[in-house]
């Protein structure tokens, strides 16, 4: 089977001019985002999003929400908002560490207040360390359980002597606070209802790949969306703390997404160039299962994951009472790298090459989704295409052109996708060949599959 | 997935406090039942009965049931009652050989009388033994074309000389006999109607795997059952003369079978520690099949079957208009080991621990069977795990708990066996979880599936 | 599993006393056949068709249709009718090369006229030939593009001089002529509606194996069936112009044809002996794929293609508004063998042998379509067969007869091609013990599946 040689990606459906840059545009992006000190309440995180609606630069506008601490969503409590001011450590030489102002990483995130002088022994049960990777200071959270700590790397712990430690952190969780969080529609040109959930989190601080390429390539994908000439589909944008901002997202908006979500995607760890990766939803078997596979299946380095190594929000979208056959979308998964969750993951791990292959993998999921359609034969009997200019008027080239085997599998039950899968070829790549055939009227739709 | 460490099995629901020595116990059983000369109707049936009733000690009653000889059921006759008082040969040299007395295998199971000197060449039409296994006796029944014979080591019908031989035969084929079978129901202790069918058969003389093994596991099995404080379903325990004796038995609770089974096991050869083996049902896909395949494959030295490899009453259970699902649970399985059908299938080819592993197959396969449900959530997108214990609530532990793993598979649609299969456990290793799950009211039960 | 010994396709339902010259008598009649000049239209075929006719000896009739040239066929229109006189070349030295007279494929099939003298670069322009095989006159034909050309060896070609060469050309193309097919039907001994359709196509010129293999063997497939006792279904032979003569048939029969057509097969490429292929329809899954399947797959150097690989008439019988789940049958199958659509398709590359052996391929099918039905037990539990001499009356033969595996799996649910498949054998195997097993009343048929 002879596959199309130029690169359709690039030259499908793009109308930005300045599209070219895109790659160093998402890295710039990731340059201003980096420094910022995140987490599922706070200034940081909603720093972080106008930032990201100031990059839609006024192709629309991020629709940013906020929910009151102390809320109930099904069954978890809305936490309190979480600010800090500062967190460090004097050593009994009078050397500060794990500074906050330095690195971010170096506070226990969501951590309680402290200020007073202690031993190092007493130190140790606050210290977050990896022994295994000596150099690099650990990310830790404890959300849902109230504890003061510090990051920091290993071998900067064993050089501690005993003594006294002055721990200084300050911090405040405002019960009277907020949760923040945005969501942004892109609308179907066709009048259609149905929607395509992308879905990211933002609550990450100072990690590059896990959590600031998720969102990054999130907004360029709107960004060429908006551009787009048709959609068939709304596309709805979701840009949350982690886990609590997902239910809290769900518990709002429970009955439209089941009623109308048609596929369904968690984008994360979107910026390294080292793989492709899929976490399938529990069935395996949703639209969104079919469609990122088909697209990412080829592709160098994928990896197919099971429900069970699942890690994001597509753990909400998929409980069972909610059931969106939602999967997730990354280049190398969370918890599949090695510098996974520490200060390794940092601008260096990602590039403006892996963001671009993260959103370019994602713009075929998009274009695979938008031409997907069942389509049945009009003519009976396989049409005349050599009237048609699609066959071979002499004998003598003995391979089946596309456009007849295309058709062939135009049986009213094969969708776009199955038919390219047979033909082993991408669902969007049929693109030119069907407005040929549809100019021809040799197909109509068909609604005995979607 | 982390495997609990403890044996579950040895910990989980046994009050009898002698069960340490249940290997040791079935063993003196087999020497107990071994010698006994039984064929599918007469004395030595019905005393077998007896010493497994006896060894039920008074937990309850085997109830003993007859049907007259001649008695049609279906396309089958009873056939007559079958005693033996004596039989051997008496060589030209005067030596008694074949003598039933020393070893009951000797006799061709049911076999006519006789009492006549005849030569040796007539004789030999008489005479049944292996050229391949020289040193072991046949085991060789014609129970539906009367005969008379003998069964014999190769060996010793090698040294046979000319000349005339006595042979006699004592034994009466009473046409107004009886057969003789038994049953005995253990009770659902929540007023199900559902019924286990366990089935093994005693009709085999002095052979020692193939078949004491099965109805000595089968007893064991209902004395523990019996101790159970739980049982969801009743447990109907069969034990008959092979082919015969289950048509008898579907002959008479055809429509009750069909109406309650809800799983049912042909118990056979569950003494030797060779293997474990599972013979499927024709369909492979019954509650019986899955269960036992749950239970058994990860079993060392497992061995799957199809059901072309049938050969006890499984054929009769699963025949196409009784289709009660049943598969066989073995561990070597008859007609796949050398001592099979022979003298040498003794008291040495079993052992306590062969027993024992037998049984504790059955116990896995009854608890596998007891915990299974199809349970749904109560609760809209993950609950909060971590305020029930049931989380970590630091984000070092990357592992996703077993609780919230188990739960997001609780969809109304996958049964306990099911999720076990996929989190690599055994289904009723989740017993103490789901205890606490339920207490916390975080599942219900769903009819969707069983 | 052991099978019959004998040749259960030479001895069963052959009544036709010279039948065993079958596999000489059909080499004759490719030599006969050989040498005429066919076309999609015209004499050639016409003579093609009555020397078919003839070979049926009065068994029965070829129905032999015409259809007007210009006619609307669904999507195309029935070309004209083509004659050929003469054509050749005469070269700068006078030499008369690409003669038809020699070798009909030296002409373009379907080539228009001419009669001029040009250069030899110009003249090139109109020459084929296969550089990669040398000395091969390939078959190049233009139907639906009117264009004059010859074909020639390429060593020919190669030794070819500057300067004038007369090119002479013949043909003509009758608007007013028609397009000729025919079809015979072999009705039903039990008065079913149910039709087997056998489509083979005879439009090609002098070669062998592609295209009068398929005819030939169709015909001796036709005189068998007549033969036979006793027929379950009406077998519709069909004998076209291929691609626009199924097109024509499909237009005048279409109803009938979705009706009525139970499997159905296109014979192709059946002279060889170096392989047996399998071209499956869209789905895989019909009766036509499944008999032809289980009838092939353990041929020696069998061969199974996707419907990607179709070339023949299936194309149009399985169009998707047509839908009648037909397979191909080949031996080597076209474009899957060196000599394919060149003059080394010769009578040297067919032989008696492996006409024969694409005979008896179809014939198999054909009794394993036969004798496939879903049968379910009359007798609950296994029957006694011991007394219906079905079954072994010693426990020493431990294997379980035919008889018994056979209604084991007689559940009403599988057919006989499915308890063939469980069993290893071929369904016409069954015949003799179904006939048996029917007169003893054990079995009923069902009509749960055909």
């Amino acid at each position: 089977m002879k596959k199309p040689k130029r690169d359709i990606v690039d030259s499908l459906d793009f109308r930005s001019t300045n599209f070219e840059n895109t790659g160093k545009a998402m890295y710039e992006l990731a340059k201003t985002l980096f420094p910022i000190c995140r987490s599922i309440t706070g200034q940081g995180f909603r720093d972080s999003l106008q930032i990201l609606n100031h990059t839609l630069e006024g192709g629309g506008n991020l629709q940013i929400h906020s929910i009151k601490s102390g809320t109930k969503v099904f069954d978890w409590i809305v936490p309190p908002e979480w600010h800090i001011k500062d967190a460090y450590i004097i050593t009994p030489d009078g050397e500060k560490i794990c500074d906050f102002k330095k690195h971010n990483l170096h506070i226990l995130n969501y951590s309680e207040s402290i200020d007073k002088e202690i031993e190092l022994d007493k130190l140790q049960e606050h210290l977050y360390s990896l022994e295994e990777k000596p150099d690099a200071i650990p990310y830790v959270t404890s959300y849902y359980k109230r504890r003061w700590g510090f990051c920091i790397t290993h071998n900067e712990r064993k050089k501690l002597k005993q003594g006294k430690y002055r721990v200084f952190i300050d911090t405040k969780h405002d019960e009277s606070g907020v949760l923040n969080y945005a969501d942004f529609i892109i609308p179907s040109t066709q009048n259609s209802k149905e929607e395509i959930l992308i879905s990211t989190y933002l609550c990450h601080p100072s990690i590059a790949n896990n959590e600031i390429s998720g969102p990054i390539v999130t907004i360029y994908l709107a960004k060429w969306l908006l551009n787009l000439k048709e959609r068939k589909y709304n596309y709805r944008f979701v840009i949350v703390p982690e886990t609590i901002g997902s239910i809290v997202y769900i518990h709002k908006h429970l009955q439209h997404l089941q009623k109308y979500t048609k596929a369904g995607f968690v984008l994360s760890c979107l910026g390294d160039d080292n793989a492709y990766s899929l976490v399938h939803s529990p069935s395996q078997n949703t639209l969104s299962d079919k469609v990122a596979l088909h697209t990412l299946k080829n592709k160098e380095n994928f990896k197919k994951f099971s429900f069970l190594d699942r890690g994001s929000d597509e753990r909400q979208y998929n409980a069972p009472l909610v059931n969106l056959g939602v999967v997730g979308v990354c280049r190398s998964k969370y918890l599949d790298y090695e510098e996974y969750h520490t200060s390794k993951d940092d601008l260096n791990f990602i590039s403006s090459k892996g963001l671009m292959g993260g959103l370019k993998a994602m713009q075929e999921i998009v274009l695979n989704l938008e031409i997907n359609e069942t389509y049945k034969n009009t003519i009976i009997c396989e049409p005349n295409l050599g009237k048609r200019g699609l066959y071979h008027t002499l004998s003598t080239a003995n391979d089946i052109p596309l456009a007849c085997n295309f058709l062939a599998y135009c049986d009213g039950k094969n969708d776009i996708i199955d038919i390219a899968e047979i033909l082993n070829m991408q669902a969007y790549e049929f693109k030119d060949l069907l407005e040929k055939i549809l100019e021809f009227k040799l197909l109509q739709t068909s609604n005995m599959k979607t």
